[in-house]
């Protein structure tokens, strides 16, 4: 499906975490957002959460359908990779395939098995 | 305490997690661990957990100490800024500042508050 899809159409990103009950939380996933809108204004960006914190993975996809996504992809934003970036995440996907048929989904690996990731951690350890 | 340490004396780094039962949640923080022996062979590296994995702060300090490290800098591997980035772990190392007065600890902020982390995130969303 993805490779039918041209690039071009308009993108969702759905940055993905665990979600908890403390506002602060959530601080650095939505400065995130807001740094990917102003890199790319035309990117359509959605936090979502496993649980804790709305919205969920469906509705934030809802969302970005809406408002005019034709592609979705999906960020795993978790350092270790436990259940929930192995098994629970990738199980939503594959419900959220089925449902929308005609929207490509990329989901990406987890942000800490990333190799720009763990650079990036050991550069900030040692400054 | 700090201003009076050397920055040429040896150099203990903690990386500190939440902690997990799965082994596999674990590889991010060991790969963090061995890339900074790999930039930097003289700083001592451990990985240290708040819960359900060993060791914790007081262990990985004490291990480190051993080896020679006189002063240790704390890197809160948190992406999100909850009670355990915030309150638990400040106390923890309050805690080891009383029980090492000869140690001069750095306690950075969480690398989910720090903005090459929120770019480097940006920039794997968008990749």
């Amino acid at each position: 499906m993805l490779k039918s899809t041209p690039l071009t159409t308009p993108l969702g990103i759905v940055l993905f975490g665990h979600g908890s009950r403390d506002p602060l939380w959530h601080l650095p996933m939505q400065a995130v957002a807001q740094r990917i809108r102003a890199r790319d204004s035309s990117v359509l960006v959605q936090c979502a959460y496993l649980e804790l914190t709305q919205p969920d993975l469906a509705e934030a996809t809802r969302s970005l359908v809406a408002a005019g996504a034709q592609r979705i992809t999906v960020v795993p934003v978790f350092l270790g990779l436990g259940k929930h970036a192995r098994e629970d995440l990738p199980a939503l996907v594959s419900a959220l395939r089925l449902e929308y048929p005609g929207l490509a989904f990329t989901l990406q690996c987890a942000v800490g098995e990333d190799p720009r990731m763990i650079d990036q951690l050991a550069h900030i350890a040692l400054s």
